[in-house]
């Protein structure tokens, strides 16, 4: 039984069929489907509560509000923050790692003298943004590049020196699908180097790893909703308050402010200080719905169940000869698998697998152009895994691949 | 008949009571209720079509696309642009000021020894960007500031030489009402000084006001879909390609670029350049279907009916002793009031108009400080009209206003 199923989660979108073939989604790493849950969450408030937050004497604004705050207080609660003025409201991972990127290195936090360590293996979201503002203040942007785009702690660690600022990292990345043991990864960095700041990207992470920030000694995180059942259009940027309020603001304008005149603004207090203009109010209740669905089944049984699909579907495409897979062979492996088979276009097998077996999979350079070079490739096909995923849909998956290997080579 | 009665657009949560109260909402110049319509699209999108856009090949994600760019079509007709290249989606509005200051100050399109020219009634979404990058750029940002907050366009147009490079300018005051024409500002600036260029922040205009970007000759709008019966989370920067193609872009990460290195990056094609990360995939069936109903009703007839609203809650406002009003005293005025009445905090009237009559208005500084201290005030009251208000609600605010009155002088 799907864990979604054991645990009452519908996902209608399920229910489609492509052609003769029911729907298989195994794109989750790119976008998670939509609970039932959620969608009614966000038509329930968009059809009865929403007006605009803040500064409102009125039911309908006194109530998005109160949906947005205790949604900032559920985000605080699920990753341990030490308060919701460290939980920032951004429109998406994106978001948080230009802000981040931006307002860390205007601020006083860095000097000239300092740098910037990032791996090959980033999304280019936490790399381009990176390379824009370092470009621009002048500042030393560094690379460790691992082997195969496996990633060994001590091999980072090694780079790391008292010029080193600030560490950002992926604690999955999106193509090798490899999981950093993040907790081993900050005690290192913070043994060779109690000065420097360490950013995780965890985008990939979220839905599987129980994230405690407070434990963990990490200074900033980054992640999406909509990768983790919840809406677009929203993401969080967390970060030690201290760090935050050492930092200027990013994007300006409106609920950002303190006092405005034509010469100069004084900024708001945290966390309103990044959170410029009407934020997507829609999206606070379908988040917390996310949050409070992931916390009913719990990270640790999504990782088990998404480990389990993963294993059984690395063994069997080991098995499909010609196929080449990226990625560690170890434990570390999880939740999504990059591969080519032979000389065929990925583009050509995600387009078989969804006409033959109505399977979505996602193919290109997942926005890591770096690490494709690095593997020597321009394109891979990705799989990836959620609850509403099944043994039996990787053996047509599977059943597919050798159709179209068959046909195409 | 309300007008949304008139052509069957149904708005679920003016089925809500507060109290005793059917609920009267005159806060649609922060953001407008929802329709049933937007609503179900967004609902249906996301149970049964989301998945991540572009650069897919399978049916949900071809599906997200096709519905992605056939909005942005959709936008591309509704304000008669020249192409989807020139229609970016953004966050809001907000989030287009802020790229379009950013983006605008970093090209080659402005030197050292032009400069920017602004309003003092402007939203602090069109000032405080301009302000925080024109100093990181040393470049001068000059101010009109007109009497009362009423802007007269030819002494704003006396204002303009041959060093404003740029005039950024809201089409609607979000505080006095005041509907700019246009038309004859876009023509009197050109006339002035053709190299100057024009950015319209249309948020409040766009409802109730064709906008037609070929024949104004305009060079940017700005504008968010939460105003306009759309989805919250998104927004457009409208800019001419030539223009735009000139700038460089301002967020970066996945989707805006062309090639990654770890050394450099060049950028994809207009639109994508500015677009970087996953988009707020869900808000596009809803943005579209909002411009759908825009379009069925005609922002003639919608300008129309607000307008007799507004005309006559003025008259009848005028009437309550000791009340001020703000904001022009000819037909310029449309669909929003601002006032104060007496010595009454602005806060405790919206607070009892709430409870007492169940009408829910704004109070504050509405996001215009500077123009709050040219009016002498720290605050006020205001009212805003969409096509869900009648005369009737007009009627109860004022007696609701009247016996506040009575109690709180």
């Amino acid at each position: 039984m799907r864990l979604s199923q054991k645990y009452n989660i519908a996902f209608p979108a399920l229910d489609r069929k492509i052609g003769d073939n029911n729907i298989i989604y195994f794109d989750s790493a790119a976008t998670s489907l939509v609970p039932k849950r959620v969608a009614d969450a966000v038509y329930n408030f968009d059809t009865k509560n929403k007006a605009n937050v803040h500064r409102s004497s009125h039911l309908l604004g006194n109530e998005s509000t109160e949906i947005m705050e205790s949604t900032r207080e559920t985000v605080k609660d699920f990753i341990n923050a030490n308060s919701t003025d460290e939980v920032i409201f951004t429109s998406g991972t994106t978001m948080s790692i230009n802000t981040l990127a931006n307002s860390f290195l205007n601020s006083e936090l860095i000097n000239d003298e300092q740098e910037i360590l990032l791996t090959s293996v980033e999304h280019h979201a936490n790399l381009v943004p990176w390379q824009q503002v370092t470009k621009n203040r002048n500042i030393n942007l560094k690379f460790y590049e691992p082997k195969n785009g496996i990633i060994i702690i001590d091999e980072l660690v090694e780079l790391i020196d008292d010029k080193t600022k600030l560490v950002s990292i992926t604690g999955q990345s999106n193509v090798t699908g490899q999981e950093i043991d993040i907790t081993n990864l900050i005690k290192k960095i913070k043994e060779k180097n109690p000065n420097t700041f360490i950013h995780l990207d965890i985008a990939q992470l979220i839905t599987h790893k129980k994230i405690n920030a407070k434990d963990l000694g990490v200074d900033f995180l980054s992640f999406s909703a909509h990768k983790m059942f919840g809406p677009t259009g929203v993401g969080i940027l967390w970060g030690r308050k201290d760090l935050l309020e050492a930092m200027p603001p990013f994007i300006t304008g409106g609920e950002m402010i303190d006092q405005v005149s034509l010469e100069k603004t004084t900024f708001n207090i945290l966390p309103f200080k990044f959170e410029a203009g009407t934020p997507n109010i829609s999206s606070f209740t379908g988040f917390k719905e996310a949050i409070n669905i992931i916390e009913e089944i719990g990270q640790e049984n999504i990782s088990k169940y998404i480990k389990e699909l993963t294993d059984y579907a690395l063994k069997e495409m080991r098995k499909v000869e010609g196929i080449e897979i990226y990625g560690p062979k170890n434990e570390s492996h999880n939740s999504l698998i990059s591969f080519n088979l032979g000389k065929i276009h990925p583009h050509d097998i995600a387009h078989m697998l969804n006409d033959l077996g109505g399977i979505g999979i996602r193919s290109g350079h997942h926005c890591a152009q770096p690490l494709m070079k690095q593997l020597g490739i321009r394109s891979s096909c990705r799989i990836s895994f959620s609850i509403y995923n099944d043994i039996a849909e990787i053996d047509k998956f599977i059943k597919t691949l050798k159709k179209i290997k068959g046909w195409l080579s």
